[in-house]
Formats: structure tokens, sequence, C-alpha cells
């Protein structure tokens, strides 16, 4: 609707986790620029990567982004990188997330120009992937990134793997980058009163997608020691379809089988508001709830 | 906290739901003003009275009641206002509530401030009300009404009813004001599958503060003859003290002893997000949650 403020998500991951002085400058493109909020970021040494999250609206946000991909093209060579996290490029993986008053297919747009414009600007070949992907193989980030950096110049001469832009060449220092967008990712966690790792990741089977559980849903058995218990740890791929109490619902019925009980959970993270409310919506029987409802919405816009 | 933005909403509401020049006259105040944001306004012809929700900062929202204030007063004549609802004065009430970064202390104190100035400018009286009121017996916003506007007179000639604020008698076309603090109201009803009022009642009866049941919850029972079926009509007037699942819980529960069932809820109006958040937190017994890891809150500050 003409006059609603979009606003848009952004996480892009950098090549480089260990030297401050490199990270400050990439993150500085995000800094004080009107209509980009910094939200967060994170750098790890171990895996040798930095993951910026801002938001915003969309041309401010691409305007602070190219500025990024400067700077990290320029500082990070990725013939010296090393790192336990899978990585492509400097600019490993950029995705676009929508949040207010933004479509995924105005989402997608957005990943697709970004792309585009890196890829000319930079000489960068860069593969769509999730929900920009021109292929269904490149949907999976895992399957764009098969064979890391240092098997990117081999694999872009395959005719299945050219680039959706740039050139079928890999950048010399900078590899390849992956952009698409994507829904809002929720890790959420719910904790078993057991210490039984079997009982969590057979759970986490019959809950998550890939062998037939719900559709927006990945999941894993993990074992926290310190508590002496283990979760069922998910990451909610698409709340607006897979609701979260769904298979918050569905981890109890499945425990049950075991004479196990549900003892709680854990969102890690950032979760959108919607989720949440959703569930309030859920278990509480609303009817006819509109999120124009909520207070903050009203005073957001 | 230093540097974060202050957001305060007020609902004055005005003897006047009936002359469209004159409400859109008072609106106006509100209009396109830096800082302040009309969510809503309700006018009832029955009731003559014009209901305004306006959120902003503290000091430009203050700003724009003074000049709704005058606006009421030069266009409203009590000696000629009818309505079905009880009032007092032109400007009938003004509730502040506190929604992000303001105390509650921080509401009162802004509510008194206002009392002064509005009581100094225009030589009206202010009774000061709810978490503002100097005496217990102004806390209830029926009993500063009592009498209505026509025994307004008499009644602040009685010592115990002297004004907050302003002359010892009343304005004579604005009669007299009621400004205070309070939270936020949620109005949250939950619906049986029966039609028999008795039993809605009864459960009101026990799940409200007034008759033993919780602190900060009001409630009747309410027929819905097109619906056939009964409802518990709450008005939760600290969702932080006497949260919604709690009241729902306990309706839920009461209404066992009768075979009776909980079909369904309703919120009626606005909503503060964190009322909702708090139930979702509740229900899948999610740990350690922060409001801060609300995507939304991030992306206002």
């Amino acid at each position: 609707m003409p006059g609603m403020k979009k606003i848009i998500e952004c996480v892009p991951n950098f090549s480089e986790g260990r030297d401050l002085e490199k990270i400050d400058k990439i993150v500085s493109a995000f800094r004080g620029k009107n209509g980009v909020k910094l939200l967060d970021y994170q750098r790890d040494e171990d895996h040798n990567r930095l993951v910026v999250t801002v938001a915003g609206d969309p041309d401010a946000l691409k305007t602070a982004l190219y500025e990024a991909f400067r700077m990290a093209i320029d500082l990070i060579d990725m013939r010296r990188h090393k790192g336990q996290h899978p990585r492509i490029g400097a600019v490993d993986v950029v995705p676009f997330i929508p949040i207010k008053n933004v479509s995924m297919p105005d989402t997608i747009d957005i990943s697709k120009r970004v792309a585009q414009h890196v890829a000319e600007t930079f000489d960068l070949p860069v593969f769509l992937y999730e929900a920009s992907a021109t292929r269904p193989e490149r949907c999976d980030l895992a399957n764009v990134r098969k064979g890391q950096f240092e098997k990117m110049a081999d694999k872009l001469k395959q005719p299945e793997w050219e680039p959706d832009f740039g050139p079928k060449k890999i950048h010399p220092t900078a590899g390849v980058t992956a952009i698409g967008a994507r829904m809002p990712l929720v890790a959420f966690n719910v904790n078993l009163d057991t210490d039984n790792l079997f009982i969590a990741n057979d759970i986490a089977t019959k809950v998550r997608h890939v062998s037939g559980g719900l559709r927006y849903c990945k999941g894993i058995g993990v074992e926290l020691k310190e508590k002496g218990l283990v979760q069922v740890s998910m990451n909610m791929t698409d709340y607006t379809k897979t609701a979260l109490y769904r298979s918050f619902e569905l981890v109890k019925m499945e425990a049950r089988r075991y004479g196990v009980n549900v003892i709680g959970s854990e969102i890690i993270g950032l979760v959108p508001m919607a989720a949440l409310i959703d569930t309030a919506v859920y278990y509480m029987g609303i009817e006819n709830f509109s999120i124009e409802q909520v207070l903050e919405t009203r005073i957001m816009e």
C-alpha cells in the first residue's frame, strides 16, 4: 500500500571472524545510515565468519549493503581463508527477509536486483538461492555451497552451475556469493524430561519435514549435558505456514509414546511478533483477531 | 534510559458525539503533529461523546492535548449537553497510559503536570483519578463522576471533593475534568457453549476482583443473542499483574462445574503486544524469554 513504511531484514554473512579492524570496517557500512538499523552482529573465531543482522527501508538497505560488499571484497582474500563453517566467498551469503508491508515476491525481486548489481559492479558470480532460486537444486544453500570456495572454479564450469548473474569464473579473491529471499527463521527448542538422546532424535524425525513431519520444520535431537536432559532443536523456516504451537504440540504428542513430558521450550535469538501472537490466539481461541489490534503495530506505521 | 524513545498513550473523552464540525475541530488538534500519532477516534451519538486515542512523545502529546482542550472548551457548552454516558465536563476524562520506556511513576507525573497546566490556563477544576489519585475514594472514576455535570457545582463545595487543581467552582460551560494515569485496558471476552446467562454471571463473579477473584480483572456476564450463547466479558486493568491467560484458565476451570465448555474468546480494540506474548510464553513454557527478542521491538527503538 502506498505510504506504508516497508521494512526488510538482511543477514549478510562475511568470511572474516578474526581481524577486528576488518570486521569493524565491514560493520560500519551499516552504521549511522538513515533508514537502516543495525540489529546485531556476531563474529565467530572458529568459523572465521561475521554474521550481520540489519533491517530497514529496502533502498537504504541496498546502498549500505553495496558499501559492505566493497569493503569485504577489498579486505578479504579467500585464498587465505580458513574456518570450520562452509563458505564460498568473501560475502558468503546474503538472505533478504520480508518484515513489514513487503511481500515475498517483492523480496525476491529485491534480492535479484541486488544480485545483478553486485555481479556487475564487482565482476562477481552470484547464485540465487531459497525462494529466489531459478532451479530447484539451488533452493538449498548446502547444495550451492557444496565444494566450498576451493572447488568453485571447477563447479562454475559445469553447465548446471552457471551463475545467475556475473562471470562464469570465480572472483580471484572474493569467490562466489549466494543471494536469496527467505522467510524469517525461528530457532525453537523443546525440552524433554529425559536424558535419552535417542528419544529426542526419534521425535525430531517425526516432527521435521524431511522425514515425514511438518512442511516448514527442520529438527534434530540435542543433548543438554549440564541440565541432564535432551531437547528437540528445531528451525521453523516459515512460521506463517507451520506455526510454532503446532510443532510444540506435536512434540508433546510424540513424547507421550515414551512416557516422557515436555518441560519447557526456548526461542534462540529473534522472533517475529506474529509468530508468538499466533500462538496466543491459538491457545485462547481468540476469534477474528487482527494483528492491527496490537497497539505497537499502530505506533510503528 | 537516555536516548530511548518514550511513548505514552492518551485517550481523552470529549462531551460531543453529534456535531461533526465540532468533532473534526477537536480531533484536528492531534493531526499532522510531529511526534503525535492519532490512532483512533470514535464518536457515539447516543452517548453524545467522542473518544480519541493518541500516542507519542510525552511533550508533543501535551502540546496537542492543550490545543484540543482549548477547542473543546470553546465549542462545548455542558449546560446544553445531553447523552446516555455519565459525564462531568467538556473534556470529561483524560487517562494517560505508559507504553514504551515510560514508567507508571513517570506517567503519573505527566498527568499531574497536565492537570495543573489546564487548571491554570482554563480556570478549570481538575480531579486526579486512578493511579494519580490523591485520595483513595478518587481512584474510581465512577466515584469522581457521581452526580455528573449537573451536580458538580454542589459537589465541589464539599471539603472532601475539593479539586486537586483549579478553582473550587465549576467552569460555567466546561464543568470539571478528571485526569489520571492507568495501565492499558484489555477488553477480553470468553465465550461459553451455553445460552444460560446465570452461568456467565456466576463465573464472572468468581473471576473478577470485586467479588473475590483476580486483582486486576473486572467482569460481567453478557448474552450474545445472535450467537445463542453467553460470554464472560472482562476488562483486564493491569495485564502485567493479572495475565490474560490466568483469567482465561480460571473461566475454563469454573465452567467445568456446570459441564460447560469455553469455545473461544475475543479481544475488543487494541491490546499491547506484551499481553499476548506473555500468553504464548506461558502456554509453550518458553524459558528465559525477553521481549527484546521480538524482532519488531528492535526495529521500533
